[in-house]
């Protein structure tokens, strides 16, 4: 069984990913399909971007990863397929493969060009359907080389200012990227790139976290660690990043914090 | 690898489909559950039979529908298994099927009459686990003919008023059928139906489309072509009917469309 | 193909719940996942006890349950594995599997201490990936006793008062533990229990059934079966439960019907 992941803007209640799957399995009938998220805020390329690199890294090699927020449907932009680290990408080069390029030791892309490959009516409304599900269940199948797809793409979209960056000497600025279903607030400050800095530093007393008016007085190792349920506490989350977290219960509710807030770490 | 897909108005929070899926799995280890969509809105029949009938021809030869959108659940009302130009359908006998059929070259329906063929105990509050999702996995397994389970059913329910109509001379009328995630609307006018007539009529300067109050000029290729993105545009939907839209925004949302609402197209 | 079933409160729209199932994927490809609910409230493992115990009974033998609503992931709470009358669960130790256990005709658990059959780097944030996601791969594998996980665990913890109670003579009080999708309110009042006293005392009139203020008359058959549909009704659920409903419409929204609602049933 080939693993075909998707990621959309879709929402749960429309029939559009199991028509995506419908296709997939016209042309070959042994995937294993694992839905990443439907619940992208519409045409958020940034939230699918950063869900999609999130995600990735823990599956197996062989992988293919569809991804269609894609607001930019029946325009120029163009199809891509992408291979990154022994895993498979499809979807519309309009950025949304920025943090899986980032991150990816190697990577090549090629554009969908091929019309043989697509379905053989191409609406200009629903490419998920018409191009880039075949495309991904074409690579399931095996013996479909990226080249056989169309050109190579040198350099795809990518979207601006997605890595948090030392911005002084004791400084981290980055931002919230997502807010989940718990309220925790996960940045897109790297665990590497802070413990990079602590052991260049050695801080006296330690760090601190700011986000607008609040801050939070450093890092525990787990949600429970957090001394107390009413304030703002920091973590690593499980994908690797700084995430503000109150203790049972919802950082995003209790302190209004959303995606795209400013967040400061502090050595001192 | 069978394929079931399954469209039911449970919501996604309950473990009903997941119940059903698991009686499926002890009738046949095989299968391959594409989810179409559990966001029917409770007890609507027609919101189901155009889901079903909008994502079932994506799907390949031999694909099982399973369809539980039951209000009468423990009435009279009959259980069905229908074959339609190669796929099969499951679920009550309440029109859920009606647009499947007005599609299909050719159907076949049969009553599930036969209690072997069901779960040894049949509640009075949930058939689809009790008798549609068996009687899906026993088709899925194959070797099961829609004989096997109950006498032929001439004459399926059928919901009344589904097609949009010519009603004058340069005059489509139809409706809404749905407002996706998206906030676009749906109508159940087809695109044949409107280009037979643009072929017949050779109308001097084209269509409007005209829901309540509201006119949409005229119908564009792609959402990008639309010229702004305040007014109402057109364009026919990837299911191939006319689709009522705002560019990057909600008409649902913008101009109160909702399921229901009457759709004009008048050719000038 | 093994079946693993996953209960979470991960909600629909995080990539929590595909990560898990990447991570499964890498240990073992020959896996059909089944979601029961992502929708459990967050932190309430009392409504995830509840869902698991109603869906698991309806898969087959050697069934995988993956459960994970887990507020104490971090801290020196167990992780356990479980073996109940043929099915496997795996997930915290924290009550979650109370009403498996309850219903079990034998059961084992075994605590998750052996480190290999996890992943190598175990987070303080989320063990259904680190921890419970690769013990389900690896039991659907074959071949790993529960005994490799860890030593047994004799007393897994569990959540007080599950189970509805003969209070007096003609009495059982028991509560709401579920209003689903469709607004209808299940309670923890057993089939069983009601149909034993019914022959034991052998009422003249028969029941009735009285939450807050409201009283439903008697049981029906099915949902069509109720007279009317503005007052509270009752029937026997699709799990053999007292379930309390509106004829086409919400009890939870026309009464105010919630989980933990303490309901009486009085035979006279």
């Amino acid at each position: 069984m080939a693993i075909v992941t998707l990621t959309t803007d879709f929402g749960y209640a429309e029939p559009y990913v199991g028509v995506m799957k419908g296709v997939m399995l016209g042309i070959n009938r042994a995937i294993t399909f694992v839905d990443l998220t439907h619940g992208v805020e519409a045409r958020n390329i940034r939230q699918a971007a950063f869900a999609l690199a999130y995600a990735a890294p823990w599956f197996p090699e062989g992988a293919i990863h569809l991804a269609v927020v894609d607001p930019g449907v029946g325009t120029q932009r163009k199809a891509l397929v992408l291979e990154a680290d022994g895993q498979y990408f499809v979807g519309p080069d309009n950025g949304i493969f920025t943090l899986v390029m980032a991150r990816a030791g190697t990577w090549r892309a090629h554009e969908i060009a091929h019309s043989e490959l697509s379905l053989p009516e191409i609406s200009g409304t629903f490419h998920g359907r018409d191009v880039f599900a075949p495309a991904a269940a074409w690579i399931s199948r095996g013996g479909v080389p990226l080249e056989a797809f169309g050109p190579p793409v040198a350099a795809p979209e990518r979207l601006a200012q997605t890595h948090a960056m030392r911005s002084a000497g004791n400084l981290i600025e980055g931002e919230v990227v997502h807010t989940d279903h718990f309220g925790n607030a996960i940045t897109n400050i790297s665990r590497e790139l802070v413990e990079q800095m602590a052991r260049e530093l050695e801080p006296d007393d330690g760090l601190e976290i700011i986000v607008g008016s609040m801050t939070a007085p450093g890092l525990v190792k787990t949600y429970s660690d957090a001394p107390d349920s009413t304030s703002l506490w920091a973590t690593f989350s499980s994908g690797g990043a700084i995430e503000l977290f109150v203790r049972g219960g919802s950082a995003a509710r209790l302190f209004g914090l959303k995606a795209g807030d400013h967040v400061e770490v502090r050595f001192f």
